[in-house]
């Protein structure tokens, strides 16, 4: 493991956790990334055994991903924006039919620099999770700090609701 | 960024590069990742404006995912494997077909520290790479070194033959 480095340490412990917890109920995890782009899912694959758990997922960085490989619709994206906490709910749905998990999440967001507004500002997250009871949370987050902050902040917000979710079993 | 760890600056500029030699070219790329499990995306991501050049891709760490989101057909991971030149080709096909990437790079191996064999021993690890045009690349390299190690060499070189690739158009 990276050592030396506080975020990375954080979210590895915290992946060891949920992996341990979810492989003892025998819950498998999938992801629907948009501003992580791939980290949730990356630091989850970096616990040994994590196979065991995690399906995999998709990183949606496009709207056009968003919607042909999580379903999300064009109305969706048009009239709430691919930053919505609707268009996170749509791609935490999609995410959990195309792998048949029990526990997923979803992260669309604005990581910056670039990208941000009035309404929706750099830092502006939106989170959903969903567990295969069909229960769901969704979330919007604003975080400080630049981009990589912001990206690990939105990791760490994913890592924590599917702990919550997952102790809920 | 983050600083002070080797590995991640060199990826984090290698990254820089691609991104930046894709732009401008007007070129799009996609990643369908197993063992490495997000980090290709996780890392192109942190690129500022990397979502000009960055559609996205799938995080297949199962079977299951390797066939519903890819396209890998059942046969070949019956005769070959999950981890087989025949599975990363199959792959990278798929998730240029599904992002519709002018650039797309496929991965899996094995990571260890479990799921080795003789013929497949840990750093055991596959790649293909594909361009709009036809162009495909399948190379099986042998890595040393824990899962850490195996997984930073497999995104350093999916990472090397996509800059190949783009430096071709």
């Amino acid at each position: 493991m990276i050592s030396g480095i506080p975020e990375i340490e954080q979210l590895t412990a915290l992946c060891s956790e949920l992996i341990s917890d979810a492989s003892k109920k025998g819950l498998t995890i999938s992801t629907a990334e948009s501003c992580t782009g791939g980290m949730i899912a990356g630091f989850l694959t970096a616990v040994p055994g994590s196979s065991q758990v995690f399906l995999g997922g998709v990183v949606a960085y496009s709207n056009d991903l968003k919607m042909k490989a999580l379903g999300v619709s064009a109305d969706t994206l048009e009239n709430y924006g691919a930053v919505s906490a609707e268009t996170a709910l749509e791609m935490v749905r999609g995410v959990m039919e195309l792998t048949g998990a029990d526990l997923s999440a979803a992260v669309t967001g604005v990581a910056g620099p670039t990208g941000g507004s009035k309404e929706k500002p750099v830092g502006h997250v939106c989170f959903a999770v969903r567990s295969s009871h069909g229960q769901e949370q969704v979330i919007t987050c604003q975080f400080s700090g630049d981009r990589e902050q912001v990206r690990f902040e939105s990791v760490r917000k994913s890592l924590l609701l599917l702990r919550t979710l997952c102790s809920q079993f």
